[in-house]
């Protein structure tokens, strides 16, 4: 690998650590815990991991002596800045123990365990890649650990390099597997240890004791530099509406925590959208009045974020989806013979007439995107849709009709954007780069503990790294049931962006003031070497959650 | 203004000067030049500003006192990073020739000139813009001085604030009007001075003694920060091909330093493929066969560069637009008339069988671009036309149709993206930071110096900024008879790729082992702070081309 000049200072960064974890440490136990919703049935599916205790590290004043353990590491699903970070944590942690300590990857995803490959990570290759973004070391993929089948293959190459515990580093969907895997593995006494580790940019995996999920401050910080420049541009050429569309399946963290960074004219929050039930026609009208206020100030050009997710959140696209869903998951076998043009007369003819309207009122690209394309999950493909074209489409459309529009002697022009995967490789930010170091160090102290079904904790993260709390958390806690493809199933619950939450409180208090006026905050790429007020930032989202713990 | 952390601490940045600049400069004059083709022709149209010598500023030991300056400075075209930089180093350039020296903005580009529309630059203002991206200080516009009514028009302002020269911070087209405008007022004894500054990311206004254009390298920067990250994500997902198209007008610079810093699997050069008569099919043909070779060693995943400006330089299609403005500048007042359906027709109609055979080859959106949208100088818009997904659905079907393909048992899913606005206005490298502020610091010297119809160059860019080279250098030197719009016009000629230039035999003699082994560079996000060899070099285009002088 030919190193950028900037991998090669970057190399030299030593992570910071909670000061806990510098030294020998104990796990103390916290009070026993319950899951988020659907007590019984996760208790009933989860007996021998389910209500175990919040951990805590302490300094360990009579450490025994460590021994050797052989650790597997797997990445799973979309790739968030910081992964490589997670795993030279674990590494080191790991030799911490004992030096002959050693640390297996597991390549391409939880695919790697299931077919038995994977590469022994030996320092030389740690060291290739720490504080580097991107989930290249051992790659990732989107294979689902979820059938007994797959399970007894893995602990087949398991017991083969005589591996103690498995660390798979994911989201909520495979930290949820990891639980399944962790209370089988349990279950049938295997012997072997399964940790999580809370990855994704989108920002969704957190609660009381997961403050944030790795990935999201570097990403969110990408995507911030570069809508900063659009919105200096914007303001530049002073001619183009920007409709810019940010990268998270579901929730609209990104896209607010993006919007508190760079204070652009609109955002677009789906779950206020959906908390108001509004319509795709009253997103259009909020849009299209603001592009006419700002045309009566001579101001014929702006931003507007948009989350990826919004569509599944308009209450009439809601409905629709989860009908489509619902429609296609149980008829799994007679979908999948049929072609396009009998799946589209299909659906046709077994939508209810309200979410068939729905249907029929997008454009014929848009509804075309809804009914054919799907995600190996069974779900709709958000990301293929383009809505910031159906927005800039649909407010053209409304300012044509628009008298005020006319009056105000406006001109409306559009330019789009979609930023994603520009974010989710990036070099990680100190932030990240500590975290993750962190994450994975706290790891190795779980299995040293001799725990399972427990999600690293690094927590009290607006403060200096020094000071972060160390521990774990049972990953039951965090799970309820909900319907997917058709069927009931125990998960992590996703954390949306919560109404009455800081981050949302603070951006409503302002949109009006940055919608009309020209506010605009650039913040430039992330640095590494500078002063601590540039370099050494966590989320804006962190932040207003947390300032006053 | 709000601003970010990064913004705070960067102003503090003072920019590096020639160290000739530091002191009382004297011009010396070199040879006297000749524009590069059309010498009669341009002689001709400039009898007043042709022929003039080359100038270098050599350190003056007996320097006279300045006398106070008024100057006016108009940012035209579109947004390149250190525009602000060149407008403070011209403010401090001219306090330093004499403390009650006045610098006037006109707005929005040159329009701000000839409606009266202007600001005083004062010391308060330029503070808050020293080392940002932008142009938004006085804003920026693509009205072209072309007219004499403009010229008198804007000569009336110019009079009643008492300026004395002008500053025109542009482009080609740009520095071909200040050119003009020199020319006008020298033979109207205006006793208005007019100096230009290169300004283009595309970086395509070049020669000998302006080794680049400003912006070219912050811009191309950002854009191998998101290429970095995406080929990052498809060398850890291993799943997809990246069509990436890069902005550039019209030649590939961009695409090629991109190239350069990143090593990609492919990167298409405009200029290689007219040179090689490559049609769109072999272009295709060249696209599928590295697909087919890196998907027989099991690698379904690469990136593709595309220049903005391919389509152009096709030869078939080069043709096709040649016919079709050429067919619509000629017939401009009956096209202004007609409806789209009246326009197609006309068209159809029109061409010749040869350019109606190319258009008709074309997917039917695409060939629709080409017909009806058009800029403002008529020209066809070819930022709209989407080069990269034209080309991966083209690849795609002949990838379908593939025996070796499917003997590689190669998968193609390709994602698309396209970097433009997300440069143009990035707060400035330390490289263009320095350099920007040298061109305007250059200006006030050549003011002072009394020419007119002069661009500020500043040389030997590869070295440390004390050792550059600051003087000036007659723009007709720069220009040749082009046709535009059906009318032979004088203009600066374009620096195209040159296939015998170092960057592009660097290039070409690494692409085929880019093309099938996975090569990728990461370059991160540009660093302002850190070591010089992360924060103060070069692009690789400077380096390549002047490593030897």
């Amino acid at each position: 690998m030919k190193k950028s000049a900037l991998q090669k200072a970057r190399a030299a960064y030593q992570p910071k650590l909670p000061i806990v974890l510098t030294g020998a440490v104990k796990a103390v136990e916290g009070r026993p815990t319950e899951s988020v919703a659907d007590q019984e049935a996760i208790h009933a599916l989860f007996p021998n991991t389910y209500g175990l205790p919040e951990l805590r590290f302490e300094k360990n004043a009579t450490p025994a002596q460590g021994k050797p353990v052989n650790v597997g590491v797997i990445l799973s699903g979309g790739q968030a800045p910081g992964g490589h970070n997670v795993i030279s944590g674990l590494f080191d942690g790991i030799k911490k123990i004992h030096r002959d300590s050693r640390l297996f990857g597991f390549l391409m995803g939880p695919g790697g365990l299931v077919d038995h490959k994977y590469i022994e990570l030996t320092a030389p290759i740690i060291d290739e890649y720490r504080n580097t973004g991107g989930f290249d070391i051992i790659g990732s993929g989107r294979t689902k650990l979820e059938k007994k089948e797959q399970f007894d293959k893995g602990l087949e190459i398991l017991r083969e390099l005589g591996i103690n515990a498995l660390v798979i580093i994911g989201g909520d969907d495979s930290n949820t597997n990891a639980a399944v895997l962790a209370e089988y593995y349990k279950a049938i006494n295997a012997g072997v240890q399964v940790i999580g580790c809370p990855k994704t940019i989108d920002g969704d995996l957190k609660n009381d004791l997961i403050e944030t999920s790795f990935g999201f401050d570097t990403a969110t910080k990408v995507y911030s530099e570069v809508i900063g420049n659009i919105q200096r541009d914007c303001n530049s050429a002073k001619k183009y509406w920007h409709f810019i569309k940010l990268m998270g399946r579901s929730a609209s963290h990104i896209a607010l925590e993006c919007a508190l960074q760079t204070q652009p004219n609109i955002c677009l929050i789906s779950e206020e959208i959906e908390a108001k039930n509004m319509s795709l026609k009253d997103i259009v009208k909020y849009i299209a009045d603001i592009v006419t206020a700002r045309a009566a100030d001579g101001n014929n050009f702006g931003t507007v974020l948009v989350p990826e997710g919004l569509i599944e959140f308009i209450p009439e696209f809601k409905k629709l989806i989860a009908e489509l869903n619902e429609l296609l998951g149980s008829h799994k076998d007679e979908v999948a013979a049929m072609n396009h043009e009998q799946l589209t007369q299909f659906i046709l003819d077994n939508l209810n007439a309200e979410n068939l309207a729905a249907l029929k009122s997008l454009p014929e690209s848009v509804a075309r995107q809804l009914m054919l394309d799907r995600d190996p999950h069974g779900n709709v493909q958000v990301s293929l849709i383009e809505t910031e074209k159906l927005l800039s489409q649909m407010v053209a459309a409304e300012l044509a009709q628009s008298e005020a529009f006319k009056a105000a002697k406006g001109k409306f022009s559009s330019l789009h954007h979609f930023f994603g995967y520009e974010g989710r490789c990036a070099d990680p930010s100190n932030f990240d780069a500590d975290y993750c170091y962190s994450l994975g160090f706290n790891a190795a102290a779980l299995i040293n503990a001799g725990v399972t079904g427990y999600m690293s904790s690094i927590r009290n993260l607006v403060k200096p790294a020094v000071q972060w709390i160390a521990g774990g958390i049972p990953i039951t806690m965090m799970m309820n049931i909900e319907r997917r493809n058709a069927e009931d199933k125990p998960v992590i619950q996703k954390a949306l962006v919560r109404l009455d939450g800081a981050p949302f409180q603070k951006f409503a208090s302002k949109r009006d003031e940055w919608a009309r006026t020209t506010s605009y905050i650039y913040p430039g790429p992330i640095q590494y070497f500078g002063p601590a007020e540039v370099c050494d930032q966590p989320s804006m989202t962190l932040k207003y959650e947390h300032q006053n713990k």
